[in-house]
């Protein structure tokens, strides 16, 4: 299967101008807010934020995801995340479905319905009636990039594409957007128990067994979404939704052969591609940064290193300010509370040695710095304690982070 | 004993000027290097930080708390940390000791050693050792000032003070030092197990009955030095000792009398003192936090809750920008991985309602705004899961922080 996904990786074709309408059988629109329809009922997989304060619209998702089958259309607003809102929240998430299903001639079951952006306002629901009004007219089978666009809030780009692979000769397409720049680290579970507010969409044509979209969605988490952080603050809201149209008609894909294995490498490939755009738009980021933990007890280990590396504000504004200062990076991991032989440890920043047996290999600082210099870079930490491995996508801690969060509106 | 301590605590006095060398039979000396000498063999306990990369110094005193039951001489250089630094770097902190003790006349044994600065660059010994010999004329027994000066780091201001109580109709005094503005999130545990750079020393001429000291230091870390995070960053040098010379001649203090009490009660104040100064001299702090927990199922989620909240990069910017976006509190307890009853959550700052139910209490921004803006406040949360508590100490995140820590030296 290595070999296969290899190939597809080598055959997939990146669309341009792609986004979640790529695939056949999606209309989308985005005025105020942002609208998804499938032209027939879709199979669906998605994941939600572990947050015990997860926000009505993401409990309403979540109970959805245990009742039924298909869906038929995502409706989403940007600027109130219709969190900590109580009763009145989930009656206001619940009244964006049923307006949404009647504009368009569904049931309400077959919507679900997102909302990102202020904690704790009561959604101001006359401007969200009058958006969803006017996403409907709107739709249209090559809106997905003005729905990406309707997603943001402090994203200063929309993050939008689309790819083509083929199975069994046929042409099978998938597209994706996402949101989120600030309170990004995504930790999410696959529906039914829910761990990030990003936001991301990921649409198919491909014709897929029942039960194949969640479990490539759930395998996807961790080598995209759930290993991307910029600032260490998991939202309320963050919610990843998959939808097949079966559109392609290509012969179904059924788990464990070789088609299954190119359509996850096809997922995949989207999920860390909007990842990636993610943290390279993460708010004040000025680097994109690779943290590889290797030689941990396990992956846990392994992820909880990398992220203590990732969110520390020592090493954060370091890279900022181009300082190769690896005792910050060592500090991190010292105490992320992990396995570690300290006299085994080396580290690499991308092809230069910089920690060799737990000590100064000796790389002049000038070669250091020239590589935290660059925009993109790898640190690479072995901690000599086992064979497990873990990769995190963060950035750098800029003054314009500061200045985005201090936000002085009040 | 509460009575009691509280009776204490009113007759507490401060001394001005108070320092280490304030209690009888301690000298000391701050010229580039620091030292601090009891004119007797002094009882002591020590805590240290359990990052698994412990410097040298760090694990060469550890060590000596296994073996020997009595110190003379505490010898600290601030500038370079002495961590990472391998095998030369025991030897290195051997030699601080060997030297010292052979200057005083001492054995080895009864010298500690103390190192804070840049982790991985070895120790330039030929300006320590001049260091060394430069503070052995100068001790004093009034250099406790000098010593807390010559302590610091990135410090603006040097942390020093002293107390006096009465024991038995004996005056006893207490002083303590301490440095540490960046890399500031202590997790110390008793010496034996490790767990915080910050430098902490506390002395005093009390006599106490063996293991008194070990007892009251270990139940005081939680109540000052481990309830502190400026940047989150646990540090691999953190260090906290207290001496005790018996020069004050009281009756010996007994584990468990109301004389016990009155002494942990002022051990405790100068503990937590040294931990506010800590926090206020955080770098690039504006506000001084008190992010108290309660409600929760035990006192270590309490711990975690509150911690996750004052690491918070969302919560930290708001506060330097006087945004009360309650909504990023909630978010950060969220996803400190604790039980929460979200519709019984409280809210408070100062003596303001910000939440009830979980939801809005509908107090005006401009009067959330305005609390914010006060250099010291109280965020106070209920979890409504439970009935343990626990605060934490914490400053925001301004645009010096990143500026210091962003170090252009390179």
């Amino acid at each position: 299967l290595v070999q296969r996904v290899d190939v597809v990786r080598a055959s997939m074709k990146e669309l341009a101008a792609g986004s979640v309408t790529s695939p056949r059988g999606f209309q989308a629109s985005g005025i105020t807010a942002a609208l998804l329809l499938c032209d027939t009922p879709a199979q669906f997989a998605a994941a939600f934020t572990q947050n015990a304060f997860a926000a009505p619209p993401v409990r309403y998702c979540q109970d959805l995801c245990q009742r039924v089958p298909h869906l038929r259309a995502l409706i989403i607003n940007s600027g109130n995340a219709n969190c900590c809102t109580g009763a009145r929240g989930l009656q206001d998430a619940r009244r964006m479905a049923d307006l949404t299903a009647e504009l368009l001639g569904l049931t309400p079951d077959e919507v679900m319905v997102f909302s990102t952006g202020r904690i704790g306002v009561p959604m101001p629901m006359a401007k969200v009636e009058q958006g969803i009004r006017l996403s409907v007219p709107a739709l249209t089978h090559d809106g997905g990039t003005q729905a990406a666009h309707a997603i943001m809030t402090t994203d200063t780009k929309p993050k939008s594409l689309a790819v083509e692979i083929e199975i069994g000769g046929v042409p099978v397409r998938l597209g994706g957007m996402a949101k989120g720049a600030g309170m990004i680290a995504p930790n999410m579970k696959l529906a039914g128990a829910p761990h990030a507010t990003m936001l991301a969409y990921l649409t198919t044509d491909a014709v897929l067994a029942p039960g194949l979209l969640a479990q490539v969605l759930g395998a996807s988490l961790d080598e995209s979404f759930n290993r991307v952080t910029i600032d260490g603050d998991t939202s309320t809201n963050d919610s990843f939704v998959a939808l097949a149209s079966g559109a392609a008609g290509n012969p179904v894909i059924q788990p464990g052969t070789p088609e299954a294995a190119s359509f996850a490498a096809a997922f995949n490939h989207l999920a860390a591609q909007l990842s990636r755009l993610l943290v390279l738009d993460g708010e004040g980021a000025t680097r994109f940064v690779h943290v590889e933990v290797s030689g941990a007890l396990n992956r846990e280990q392994g992820r909880r290193c990398a992220m203590a590396i990732a969110n520390s504000l020592l090493c954060k504004t370091a890279w900022f300010g181009a300082d190769p200062n690896w005792g910050r990076i060592l500090d991190a991991a010292g105490y992320s509370d992990v396995a570690i032989v300290p006299e085994k440890v080396t580290l690499d920043y991308d092809e230069l040695p910089i920690v060799r047996q737990g000590g100064d290999a000796g790389t002049p600082e000038a070669l250091q710095t020239a590589i935290i210099k660059r925009p993109e870079f790898h640190i690479r930490l072995n901690l000599g304690a086992g064979e497990a491995s873990y990769t995190v996508w963060t950035c750098d801690l800029s003054y314009e982070y500061v200045k985005i969060n201090a936000d002085y509106h009040t």
